[in-house]
């Protein structure tokens, strides 16, 4: 079963199942099972068993907004070039631990909403990534524990301001503009994921193909990342941690391909589904 | 006047006025003009004709335990590199923007509480700084704006794990283990200030100076630092910028001088006070 964080038609913040096209609030409008998708993974509320839907009404998914999988974690830890291709396009050095910067939370937006061009830049680009969600408290965790510790994943795009991003060596500014980290439509459970390895991420610019890889293909795994992450910092159900790129990005295309005022930029994660923004210039 | 946050004698978390030596409790367990210092500064009743101490308690400093002069800052970000003496011991090239990484608030702590040398490190380092503290919704403020928007400042300690930081690019591991970002004793609102360029910043090991700067000798300009960090994210009542290290930390001292436990670290930025920390290795 996959799940959404969402605003139903009568604009309430809510969350619930999303399944064949159509929404099922468990939220507080609606079963009341958890008052947020967060609380329901904290509290291991997920499982099919326990859920039922045959009493509620079937929210048609063009009726609802979405929002980002979770609103509000408390962490979001983004991993850079963790993947071949995409080291090999930066022109960066193999490197033994992960690269982990910062998003704030408040730089998330949901599925089929705007993502924002800043005025301020020239060089706006995007970031197709698979996002892992915590689901019980994690620090110092091991590799054999990790998967343990994760409750699900979603399709995650790292929209990118590269002027900003490349101003100094840290890349916070860059990565921190509102409305630019893209996160969903779906939360799918760890336990629903059936081959994780051969899932394909493609991010996709207007209907053309731009990255194209394989979950497996990531130069640090899953385990690793929480491994690192939790050995410096103690993660909560909710937080997130974004994977990293493919190559493909505009910024390294040949020539290089920014993205502009209307722009629409998928990415598609096999059952994870498409999440789907359209760029909006910001008038200055 | 001077502020703090706090833990009281018998066990509350509140914040108040510090005087002589003494706290006075504004705070829910005091005059409750506030439920923090935090809130006090988003409402702006930090003004001195507005507080009377005379029907509350003094309660000795050395009875209370010291918080973070705010402990749940929204965002926390700090600036690296932003002293010539120490951009020239780190080899780096000038820059045209400041360079910005991130902290979570559950790395703070607060004055004559221990700062934690984790297990996993041999590199743990000082960095003295000045913090500033937002007083006021900042979002694309300009230079000439950006005092209007600052409550007041204070001392901060940013620990630092060397080789945490230093294995990528990105800073973010090294400046995120718990209690590694000391933050107080007390908070000294804009107008309080008399001289901000002539300020010193000293840092002490066990006595001995190792950082000795002039807030004047900032490369980037608080103003300038507010411009450019409200140009790409929304700052809030209580966040925080960190404003950069001078020379003299213990990683390009020759040879290098690493933090062990028992070492007594001071940072004293004039009538900012000093804040005191005590290295206490962690045990793996």
């Amino acid at each position: 079963m996959r799940f959404a964080s969402f605003t139903t038609p009568d604009g309430s913040d809510t969350w619930g199942a999303a399944v064949d096209g159509a929404l099922y609030d468990l939220g507080p409008s609606g079963a009341n099972l958890a008052d947020s998708l967060k609380d329901a993974i904290a509290e291991g509320l997920l499982d099919h068993e326990r859920i039922s839907l045959q009493t509620l009404p079937a929210i048609p998914e063009r009726d609802v907004a979405f929002l980002p999988v979770i609103p509000d974690p408390a962490k979001i830890l983004c991993i850079g070039v963790n993947y071949k291709t995409h080291r090999e396009e930066t022109g960066r050095a193999e490197v033994s631990a992960p690269t982990v910067f910062t998003r704030f939370a408040d730089t998330l937006l949901g599925h089929d909403q705007p993502t924002i061009r800043p005025a301020t830049t020239e060089q706006f680009d995007f970031e197709g990534e698979l996002a892992i969600i915590i689901g019980s408290p994690a620090h110092k965790v091991s590799e054999a524990d990790a998967w343990r510790h994760i409750a699900g994943m979603a399709a995650f795009n790292d929209f990118s301001v590269r002027d900003w991003q490349r101003a100094t060596t840290q890349w916070t500014p860059g990565k921190n503009f509102p409305a630019t980290g893209a996160f969903g439509p779906y939360f799918v459970p760890v336990a629903d994921v059936d081959d994780f390895d051969g899932l394909r991420l493609e991010t996709r610019v207007n209907g053309e193909t731009r990255q194209s890889a394989l979950l497996g293909d990531l130069i640090f795994t899953v385990p690793q990342l929480v491994a690192h992450v939790t050995g410096f910092t103690a993660l909560r159900p909710g937080d997130v941690i974004v994977t990293g790129t493919p190559g493909g990005v505009g910024l390294f295309s040949d020539p290089p391909r920014m993205l502009i005022d209307g722009d629409v930029v998928e990415v598609e994660i096999g059952e994870l589904g498409v999440l789907r923004n359209v760029v909006q210039q910001e008038v200055a």
